[in-house]
């Protein structure tokens, strides 16, 4: 079993899930070599995580010899280019979502990627690695619920972090409600349904917040989508979920109907108190995705070992930005948009 | 304690729910007339709920001497000109949903209501006395979930009944899936919000019975609404749910979200076995709201001795419709459709 | 239809919603006359409840030619006598739980009732009147679960109300935990397995108020019960449920378990805040079996106007409290009780 | 960071969990050595997991100046004469439960683990290791539902495993339902509650398979126990849940009570379809305790590496043998049993 060598760049939150899993918990990978722009991360890379090259500069990282493979969880905007070099440098890719900003950058950078065809790369649509989406996929592809009617996706962020995101957007752009956030979910929904999106309004309202109306940011928006063959798909994207982190997803068919976490379950415990039967539930998307992190990981170095192309593409990648685009046009026309 | 005296005009699937709880469980109420074009009806009428006068024309009806108040449950299309007779003959009126199947005569009949001010007027939407919807609703109207941002309703008939519908409609309209179903969500909407709907896309998908394509009928349908303050609603409606009658409407707030009924559980009973873990669910509206229709008529016969205005107006009925209206013209021209 | 005239002895919290039900909603029923010892109750009855004769004085209620049937809400010590004299005048006797206290005075009351072949007697063993209860029955008996091996019963009180019972508990005795709030469970228990208790073990803990070991009463108790088929019964009874009023019956066959009440579900609301996600829970016994005992009422006219035997007799609240006594035993002696 | 080198004894399906685990997912920790009988088994350690030394004969393994630290999944007639002769080769050990089969001979053994202070001796009561127990003990330990009065812990193995019981049984002897399937549950109640057991009674019913009484083997059981400080326990341990793998735990405090898997939700997945609302369940022990035997193994490396004591100790395997014993002895009796 050759061990694949997997350089980091990026050790923020996000980063440090992928780091960590990848230096304890992914068979047949070595956490080697980690890039990030202070040294304090850098130094509890070595240390806790045995990471044995480090660097400031990610040119350097992908020129170092002893690397086979390179996880990307810079800052989005860096993504595209992030992902073109490190092509260039032979070494397989996987990418953080979403693959870039603009569609046209990305669309350049699929060129690259398709003219490496030996190099493995992954988008991090992480949600297809769940067990939970993984079960109701394979149902729906079984006919179980029968042909798929609508699809109803929730992704809420927790309340708890609303108000720094105010902060936040007050600073710049988010890149949008749609961009930001729906994006899983328009990729479960091509994913699930197999059919691209053609129409899409979008809408939304700032109620807790309302200077988010100034800063051209939402609070809470839902979108609904016609796709190809008229099955339906109804988002509903917001950063104030009091009870948690609530992402939720119904699959309406002609037989059946499936929910995952129809309500954001933590864990298997029931409280019964003065407030009646409550389930805890859960926080934060490291929390409720925890397992997906990891498998997805797993997937990626079981992908390059076999040679095999990952599931979740850079065109995966492309398509959810062009809806998200399209959801965030609707908003700022408050028109029906068609997509071609 | 005077009894008012009741006449009903239908006696049906929906008029003998009525019938049936006017003769027994409405305090101050008798059931003393009914009208039926059918003699064997009547006759059951006579014998088992004890009428003392039954009548083949509603005019007779109406012209009785000894009924206080008439309750409507004939043929839609005739509802508007039966609350005018019955207005102009000094009746009180209950009136299943819809009150009318145009605007325009609607806004006639709601001119003879109005001239007539000390007759009780009350529409079907008889959701607004379930349990559970009053809880809810007292819960938004205290501000426990804050301020109001979105609402999900949905109205899913049970797929058992799907194949007689497609039968029915070939013979002629039904009015359309949103005149007809979605109705009691549309005034769900304007009742916990307060509001008044201002733009609508509707959406369909025939996918069990493609032929509904050419008869103009929608299987399953969606529409997205924007009210008067930016709150968004979503509505999902259908004639083919495979576990029964799923009636849900969720409200998400600032402050936390409610579902009424989020699942359609029947009663209290959860069952474990080789499907797992299963709650048993409504298969039938007059299952779910069986409480909900007894507790509208005897509001009904409070408002009457009581002199008061019951709360659900003709009004409601009037604004309701219009909705439904756009979004069956969205669904007809693919279009965003614009309320005044 | 003859009309069925009833008196009611005893207008407490039981006593008024018996009253209420019959005065308004059981048909055939009229509640004619009222016994109390207060005067304004009386008066209430009269004014609210259209009741036409009152009383203070038992014997004379049950010396009107004016009735034709007695509902027995006394104080429990009084059941058997009230039960006898009605007998003895005549009457169709409902009388609320518990029979009696004493096992020989009931058996002396059953050979009354016995010699009255032509007169109902029904015992207030609602439960089996709860449509959920009913829905698991008719499961059992159609054999969905297989053969039963073992039935759970929950009993437990609002703690809102536990500091207010140990004032009560002070005073007096309660008659015991078992034979209070058990006795419920206990005629579940037969009546689901058709079967009698053999053998019993009790035991009990006092932590919120350990001044209840003096008193000799208990607030949280266990019983676990071999039936003569070897099917296990496990019965918790308390006085401090958190949530509110709990009561849960579980039944395990050789094909699947059915719970009844796994949580105590206030009606179809399910709220999602800070708290997680909750289910408003009953609160009191009047809310949870508020249709029961509506039901049983209706049944109680239905059999003396067709002649039929109540399902629920004097028998089972004879063997219901057989056990509840021994389980009071087993807590007294600390040992293992065999039943004959 | 030093890797702690693993010998396995034991390639069953307990074993291979264990295997993997250590091969793959328990930082710090390599699987060194693998024994067993069967050397198409050590064959596929050796290639699959990598293992470097295979051996029939378990003194030979521990023998191994290569290994620090043995994982006992022998049969367990063999784990007390396992565990003493690896301690006195002055190995860290890890048993899975039960630690043995007879209460004097696991007494011997303790005192030859006390005997070497130095190394770690840790005990496979894995639930202690899974996360939602955890979440319950520590709302426990933080007061959260007061103090404990009762706890019930229902431990039902797949009914789709009954009848290969019912082949097994009727070869030997499974040690009993209790101390087969209790165990677990037994360790529990103490681990929470911190008390020992007093008193006992134990009951069962064969109903699928008669036979059973035969060979004296139960299809389910229930037994109920007093604990030093009159807090109640009552266990239902089986082996025919038709839905799957039923483990749940309820806690009872004076101020709130909590479930554990009240339902065997395997994922977050639910399913409306003809059954009614389902959600999928847990089928066997491996698919509900995946991550729970992965922590113990994670926690038990880590002990060894900071000299700590692991938690789960010998005791707590002597003490909750010794309370099945009891169970046993009460089903054989039909007698209360008192334990010292």
């Amino acid at each position: 079993m050759k061990e694949i060598r997997v350089g980091i760049i990026g050790l923020g939150r996000m980063g440090r899930i992928h780091a960590r899993n990848i230096a304890e918990n992914v068979p047949s990978a070595t956490l080697y070599a980690a890039c990030h722009y202070n040294e304090e991360e850098l130094e509890r890379a070595r240390k806790d995580l045995g990471v044995k090259e480090t660097f400031k500069n990610y040119e350097d990282m992908i020129s170092s010899p002893n690397i086979d493979a390179v996880v990307i969880v810079s800052p989005s905007s860096l993504h595209t280019k992030h992902i073109r070099l490190a092509m260039e440098k032979g070494l397989h890719v996987f990418c953080e979502k979403p693959i870039g900003l603009d569609v046209e950058d990305i669309k350049q950078t699929i060129e690259v990627i398709n003219a490496h065809p030996n190099q493995a790369f992954q988008l991090g649509f992480m949600r297809r690695y769940d067990e939970s989406y993984q079960y109701a996929k394979k149902m729906v592809d079984e006919g179980a619920i029968g042909e798929l009617t609508l699809i109803r996706c929730y992704g809420i962020d927790p309340g708890s972090e609303l108000e720094s995101f105010v902060k936040f957007a007050a600073d710049g752009k988010s890149g949008g409600l749609f961009a930001d956030l729906s994006i899983h979910d328009i990729d479960l929904v091509r994913w699930i349904s197999g059919m691209e999106v053609k129409h899409v309004w979008a809408i939304g309202k700032n109620a807790a917040y309302p200077v988010l109306d100034d800063l051209g940011e939402l609070e809470t928006g839902a979108a609904m989508m016609q796709l190809e063959d008229k099955t339906m798909a109804l988002l509903v994207s917001g950063r104030n979920a009091a009870h948690g982190y609530h992402v939720e997803t119904e699959l309406i068919g002609t037989k059946g109907m499936l929910r995952v976490a129809q309500e954001p379950e933590k864990n298997l415990v029931t409280v019964f108190n003065e407030q009646g039967v409550t389930r805890p539930t859960f926080q934060t998307f490291p929390e409720r995705f925890r397992e997906a992190f990891l498998r997805e990981m797993r997937e990626f170095i079981l992908c390059i070992k076999a040679g095999r192309e990952p599931e979740v593409t850079a065109y995966d990648g492309l398509q959810s930005t062009i809806v998200a685009e399209a959801c965030q046009k609707s908003i700022d026309t408050e028109q029906l948009i068609n997509l071609n």
